[in-house]
């Protein structure tokens, strides 16, 4: 009998293939134990980044441990787009909910960006990767972003990656709306690597918005008649960008609809 | 000297124009005066879903409460679109997540739908609506969504009112790419009275999809290849929707861009 697609889905750090023994540490032991009553014989899936998901049956292990071996592939990897999400750091409820939705919308890559008017001076990199780690897991990802250290806006310009594009939410109203550029974006086949940058509640100064307008990467779009929250608007950028040119348009097999139903 | 836009906003039940005394009450009063640190003097804004935005000067009134006189409009009552979001209740942070970001995308009406695997029994009307007024407060809104009583998704699809379209967020992969329906929608002129519907956690059973793809006004759309939280869910289609046929499509004045600009 076919077995039904796990519950569980683990970030590992590990390579995975088939017949590997994966040793599980402290915090996954007793997550699968004593949180999701999990145990020997019991399947779970896995994930790496690299290597796709798969299905990895549980064993004990000394020291009262728990480990996975693995048995066979699930989802291949599947390709993932090349987009940035670059925001002011938040408070703590809405920075964690930019993080996680980010991951659950398919951002590449987290890099808070610090602005004059950010207003919490420090980011816990640790703190986002393990909040980025359990939105990949839930959310059926097969990798995890990216999470960088906070750059000064300015240093972020002059540092700028060649061919990388660059859509900024210009809260001014000046920017195209935002399905007009991106339409347009699609439709000139400008699909390569891209980045969205959210500015802080207070929004950005005139020299920021300045500083962004003059560089020839940069593309103001515009979200609308309504004050967004900064979260809001990240989330609303994010869902465009992938609505209109990313991974929702349809026509290829959606890569991770096979983990899909599980809730 | 022209005031400053009110930091302020406070949606108030009660008729405002040129003139108009306004008394406040003790919730309105503690708000102002301690959370806010205002007083007689001040000036703050004020809406009532009717008659657009106004500057107030906040007065002293009997028993210590404050009170406004209404002196000036500040923006006409802005159009708003017909767009009701129906929704399976959630926890209560999600819940409340989904309430306050469907006010900032505009939404005109929150309806809680009763599912078969709807995981919270009760909704409470009086918290969805103050969630309603503060999210309205804030993001620049002239009017609140209206709060309605939870409904069984069987009654609610019984007595659906003729013309209005339902755009329905099918996580089993069957729908068409959401821009993609949009687009259409837009491209055929059908920017009517809409109502977008989100399943619960657990997503709906194979008989409510049956249901709900019997119906003529039912139009199931796909939102890629991640498994989206319900909050995520409704959030992103919200935001699908304004973007391509509602009032982020630009072209007119955005109504309430006045207000925008205070974080």
């Amino acid at each position: 009998m076919q077995p039904a697609v796990p519950r569980v889905r683990l970030f590992l750090d590990h390579t995975l293939a088939s017949g590997a023994a994966v040793p599980l540490d402290r915090d996954r032991t007793h997550y699968l134990k004593d949180v999701m009553r999990l145990g020997p014989g019991d399947t779970v899936a896995a994930f790496n980044g690299r290597d796709g998901e798969w299905l990895g049956r549980i064993e004990a292990m000394e020291k009262r441990r728990l480990g996975l071996r693995i048995e066979r592939l699930l989802v291949p990897q599947p390709d993932t787009v090349d987009l940035w999400l670059l925001f002011a750091p938040l408070k703590r409820g809405p920075g964690d909910m930019t993080i996680a939705k980010a991951v659950e919308l398919g951002a590449s890559a987290l890099q808070p960006v610090v602005t004059a008017r950010t207003n919490t001076s420090r980011v816990k990199r640790e703190r986002m990767r393990s909040l980025a780690m359990e939105a990949a897991e839930q959310c059926g990802r097969c990798d995890v972003p990216e999470t960088r250290e906070p750059v000064p806006l300015a240093d972020l310009l002059r540092d700028w990656p060649a061919g990388r594009r660059l859509m900024f939410c210009d809260e001014s109203g000046y920017g195209l709306p935002i399905v007009e550029f991106l339409t347009g974006v699609r439709d000139g086949g400008r699909t390569g690597p891209w980045a969205v940058l959210i500015g802080p509640e207070g929004g950005f100064t005139e020299e920021e918005r300045a500083l962004l307008r003059g560089r020839p990467f940069v593309h103001p779009v515009d979200l609308g008649p309504r004050l967004l929250r900064a979260e809001t608007a990240a989330i609303a950028a994010l869902v465009c960008w992938q609505a209109v040119v990313g991974d929702w348009r349809g026509g290829e097999t959606a890569p991770s609809r096979a983990t899909a139903g599980r809730a």
